[in-house]
């Protein structure tokens, strides 16, 4: 099948209104009145951000909700995306098919389109690329910098399950969904991470400053920090974990260090905010009508850098915080 | 240097004013009342879309020169852009610096900005994706489809440069910069391609179909034709060789076969439009005024395909009529 027919059986049928079928060069778009577009990218690299070999529906939502829970960390509500492909010249074409089921529940579950993209081939491992689209009223998108003294630190859900989940996915051969044993959901976790949309509105109105976790709590947490100009202390009894990653945790040699691992993963893909203190009770109310996870894990302070405090409020030895890739 | 101060010292300084830095997760951007935004990506594999090892600015500026096009061919104006950079694990992040200077000089060329992406590392090839946004008036976008029987066909420019300056750059060691003795400027057309911005208005206003020419001259008439539900008829004399590329064609033993295989590999980014005969006045002051090569290369006829006749008006035989990936 040539480039022009996979796109037309696989990713046509896709495309939303201003996608003109994926007939043209380019993808035409408004953002309603009164908006501004939130814009976000991320690439993944086969073996680096999925497992090698796993080319299917699982690593197209896995993609597309990495970027998702950018927007929902900016108070954005998701509208459309454009895909690259560079898929490598010996992976069958069929799995495309997979690939396409994947974007298809994704995009139905969130009602966003596809706008465009491209459809290349190379010799090394596979890199897919999105670029995700949401709107939001002018002016109210929220931003890494807003962190204010004084603050409440916050996070969505639970951290750790991804890792675990990973470790699972890469020490077994490809499935296409996850066994029947994952009962502690580990690898639901690392494949479809939650993804907290409910929350777009209250974040616009009461947080001051957010991120997604994907590069571990600590890490992430000196984003906002270095982009707000303040400090953060955090406690390392309040950092959720699920009972299975606990339980998890209880069986290793050196347990501190086992949760920091954890922690320091970062494909949870959770929500870190900050937010003043008179606006506790309303995130108390949101999660519980919500049926969300929702745990104050420090507060904002003066100067640089975060520290993360043990149960005696003493800095933590935390030898690796977190991921990177140079 | 890890992976945020590689992109705080190479990136930021390229940001626009949505782009914050680069220090969010997400950029904002509202594009001005009453314009679409145009939206297109394209993604580059070294080996492939630039010669392995060439990791400068030849690169990017070669990278977002190809999106522009597409840009051009649609009768908008650029106003920003995101990358998305898989980086060899092998290769040296002190290239980044040239690459980031290729993407400075065409930002500032034409006047639009980074606002987002990301950086990871492979252990394969370079992959780079970018998504360019572009904006025109409301509802003017010049789509493939609207091509109608009876229609013109032109083309800017020369075709089949790229082609040679791609053979050229192929056979010798990493250069920087096209060398002196790129007397034809083969070398320029392959690195930095043409880029029509200054005919945005009048294809809006005149012509019923655009398309810039990637896949090679037959090819990308062929897209317009599936998605106008029409045929071209296309005179081979009439496509448009550089006098460089015509001598190097008449040096060849087959000189048919040497010209097809020019302008089938369709690396020149050159727009492919048809607009109504009534318009072709116009369109030679236009070119007479820009200082700009157009050729009336065919017309638009009822049917499916695109023929291409000799100089007798027969069919040509045309073995490799362009590139496909798959």
């Amino acid at each position: 099948m040539d480039e022009h027919s996979l796109i037309q059986t696989h990713f046509a049928p896709l495309a939303g209104p201003g996608g003109l079928r994926l007939l043209d060069d380019a993808a035409q778009m408004t953002p309603p009145a009164g908006h501004d577009l939130v814009l976000t990218a991320d690439s993944f690299v086969e073996g680096v951000h999925f497992p090698s070999g796993h080319y299917g529906g699982d690593t197209a939502e896995r993609l597309l909700r990495t970027n998702l829970s950018d927007l929902a960390a900016k108070g954005a509500r998701p509208i459309s995306y454009l895909l690259s492909l560079a898929w490598p010249k010996s992976v069958d074409t069929k799995w495309m098919a997979g690939f396409a089921v994947g974007l298809r529940d994704i995009q139905q579950s969130f009602d966003f389109h596809l706008l465009g993209g491209d459809t290349v081939s190379t010799e090394g491992p596979m890199v897919i690329s999105a670029t995700l689209m949401g709107v939001l009223p002018t002016g109210e998108m929220v931003q890494r910098n807003g962190a204010a003294m004084g603050d409440d630190v916050w996070v969505t859900g639970c951290l750790g399950d991804a890792k675990l989940g990973c470790d699972i996915v890469l020490s077994k051969a490809i499935t296409p969904k996850p066994t029947p044993d994952d009962a502690w959901g580990f690898e639901s976790a690392y494949w479809r991470p939650d993804i907290h949309l409910s929350l777009r509105k209250i974040l616009r109105e009461k947080a001051s400053a957010a991120a997604d976790i994907s590069d571990g709590v600590l890490r992430d947490a000196g984003h906002i920090c270095r982009a707000s100009g303040v400090a953060m202390s955090l406690n390392f009894d309040a950092l959720p974990l699920s009972n299975g990653a606990e339980l998890w945790a209880e069986g290793q040699e050196n347990i501190v260090r086992a949760k920091q691992a954890l922690l320091g993963f970062g494909d949870d893909y959770q929500i870190l905010f900050t937010s003043a203190p008179e606006h506790r009770q309303s995130w108390f109310d949101t999660a519980r009508k919500n049926g969300l996870k929702l745990s104050l894990i420090g507060n904002v302070t003066s100067g640089k850098g975060v520290r993360c405090l043990d149960v005696n409020g003493e800095d933590m030895d935390w030898p690796d915080r977190g991921y990177s890739h140079f």
